[in-house]
């Protein structure tokens, strides 16, 4: 079955937001296996809509259409949808009910600006919109479904899952699927993970597939199978994520979406230790990534960002006569940061970074992008000297994933 | 002029990536004043290619495309664009040698699978692309431009920038263009700058306008104005800026792009002045700011992040009583916070937060969402109380912006 994503918007034409709506659309449509032939954006005008929805009509079986729902006088989608599809507007009483019911709640009440929000198509089956005012429309036109949402992200992306997908689905059953699971890898690089993986992936069936998405030193590896039996494509998804993580398991740190620090919080809470860091290179973004998550002050205890030699020496007990041997980015020194960090704050872990982030500060024995990282443990302190690249942003990123993981590791095999 | 956009790929269409490439296209067209009149992305085959250049030239006197000039088979764009002006490709022997140029200076050769990059169609003007390899195409045809870019973002938006906007300008001098200048403001909301600067506002002519664009207790305000004379739309643009901050002086913290964290290294480096922060429920995300910005250690010696309460008491020396008596968020505890860390890292002047970011940690008295933040400076420590909301990452970051923010004032006011 065929699909067009039909968008609406001058702020889409001029560039002033990016058209992310459309994205989302897509990926929802294609995971169902439709086939979406266009994305269109047009301008918020009857002549737009209008020749929007001819060519959308020309090409594809169902139209995605978001944007020009609300109440102001520019949105003019509903009006003119209803004149397209040979139908009047009339007062929906139930949304009516719905939108006084939800300003209620609010201490205010459903005005007359508001009623105009329940004007709508007499052809159309409503789609109650849960997160918001504007409702979601279903028309069927010559054969072809046409569906209106607002454009508003979070409210499109309600409907989109909640109400029209499963519509869609339902009329379709036959239809192929797509169904995916990701495996988060890190510390192996993207050319030596498919080659130790080369033989599961060589032995895949045609409809299973598989994808390398790699970020600064993680990998995500997205698995991805076809049909139309819901538990067959999971087993099948379970059975070759088993394979996978028989050859390269020590590199997996989890699976969908979790990051790192949260990988780490997962083992560290189910274990009762606790965490503390010592950065200077990293400045605070691993506390940061730690902290933002919520539950982290369960196992997360504090940081010292010592960006100055002397707060090494004043908050940590890094001595003088480190520095001046083996300069603040040394084994010596991030090492003596991470033991003292994790005795200080009365941690079972810690972990410490120095090193040189850029774009100043390079030397020739240590050109930016040189970088000592260490984890201390109740088994001792280990360190790793990274030679990373000159950008900034870059090298504080690939810093805070390559600690989390060295210690992440760590607590994997202990 | 009237122009479109158009963009070709199957990951577009599938949703696998999000198409910022028209969203750079628009914005730099609507700058200059061309009118772009829809964004079309197309499947990677023959008929979407020529299906989407018929609809294009049908409404528009310019087409900028993107994709599909890789040196892979899937990348067709190049030979379906010839076939489509009815011309021939030709090996181009200038960008033959800037590519050898180009792979000998990473050390490699230009070979044969390079060949297919320098067949580019007869009647096209080749523009050099100085960032990579496939290079612009800009076609006249029927009296219409169509202008070909590969997809790869930073070449797309060098070729706009450098060559395709500079020559579709020089063929329309007279057209309108607009130029834009972003006061940054934070501190005051959006509905009560615009009270304060409803005068200014009214009195600007037709062709100058004001849009505000809120975010975290941040407001940037971008001035547009529209002509054909550029030291005079200058000049317009500095009249209003000066008029605006006549008025609302002292929440500017910047232009165009800066952050406060920048604002804030800024005004500190200038008059030599050094930071620390001690930070709870912002978790190192004040430092990592901080820090994400090169030359930073210029003024930033360190932080504290103190997590726990044993923390703010083991390196802040934050009295256990006062823990007791306030709690760990309250005002005696952030202004102990920020008070001691000055002292212990011997800056001049200090940040500290206190606050339940949540989603967990709220009580009755104290809900998600108070926080406490605390300037510490020669002239003693002020404290503020937030009331934010319920979301975890809103509150963190709000908070950071909210407290570099009053140190951005104190600095302004001193």
């Amino acid at each position: 079955m065929k699909a067009y994503i039909l968008t609406i918007g001058d702020e889409i034409l001029i560039g002033q937001v990016t058209d992310t709506n459309a994205t989302f659309m897509a990926e929802a449509l294609n995971v169902e296996g439709f086939e979406t032939v266009e994305h269109l954006s047009v301008a918020d005008t009857r002549d737009g809509i209008r020749d929007g929805l001819d060519r959308a009509l020309a090409v594809a079986d169902v139209v995605l259409m978001t944007g020009g729902l609300g109440p102001t006088k520019d949105d003019i989608t509903k009006k003119v949808l209803a004149e397209y599809v040979g139908t009047e507007l009339v007062f929906h009483q139930e949304t009516w009910e719905r939108l006084a019911k939800l300003y209620a709640r609010f201490g205010g009440e459903a005005g007359p600006q508001h009623r105009v929000q329940c004007d709508l198509p007499a052809a159309a089956t409503v789609i109650a919109n849960k997160v918001g005012t504007a409702p979601g429309m279903w028309l069927e036109h010559e054969g072809k479904i046409i569906v209106s949402m607002p454009g508003v992200p979070y409210e499109m992306q309600y409907l989109v899952e909640n109400e029209v997908i499963p519509r869609l689905v339902a009329g379709n059953v036959s239809q192929n699927r797509q169904r995916s699971l990701t495996i988060l890898t890190a510390g192996i690089g993207e050319s030596t993970l498919a080659e130790t993986i080369e033989e599961v992936e060589d032995a895949l069936p045609h409809h299973v597939s598989l994808a390398y998405l790699p970020n600064l030193g993680t990998v995500r590896l997205r698995l991805t199978t076809r049909g139309t039996d819901e538990a067959a494509m999971q087993a099948e998804l379970k059975k070759y994520k088993e394979e996978i993580e028989a050859i390269i398991g020590e590199y997996v740190y989890g699976y969908g979406k979790e990051d790192l620090a949260l990988a780490v919080q997962r083992r560290m809470q189910k274990k009762h230790l606790t965490l503390s860091t010592a950065e200077s290179c990293t400045g605070g973004a691993i506390a940061g990534m730690i902290t933002g998550h919520p539950g982290s002050s369960g196992h997360f205890r504090g940081s010292v960002v010592a960006y100055d030699n002397e707060v090494k020496n004043i908050l940590l007990g890094v001595p003088e006569e480190l520095f001046v041997q083996h300069g603040a980015v040394s084994k010596q020194v991030v090492e003596a940061m991470a033991k003292n960090v994790r005795l200080a704050l009365k941690t079972d872990y810690s972990i410490a970074t120095s090193g040189v982030a850029g774009p100043g500060g390079g030397t020739e024995e240590k050109p930016v992008g040189t970088i000592w990282i260490a984890v201390a443990g109740p088994d001792g302190v280990r360190s790793r000297l990274l030679s990373s690249g000159k950008d900034r942003k870059r090298n504080i990123t690939f810093t805070v994933y390559q600690a989390l993981n060295m210690l992440r590791l760590q607590l994997d095999n202990e």
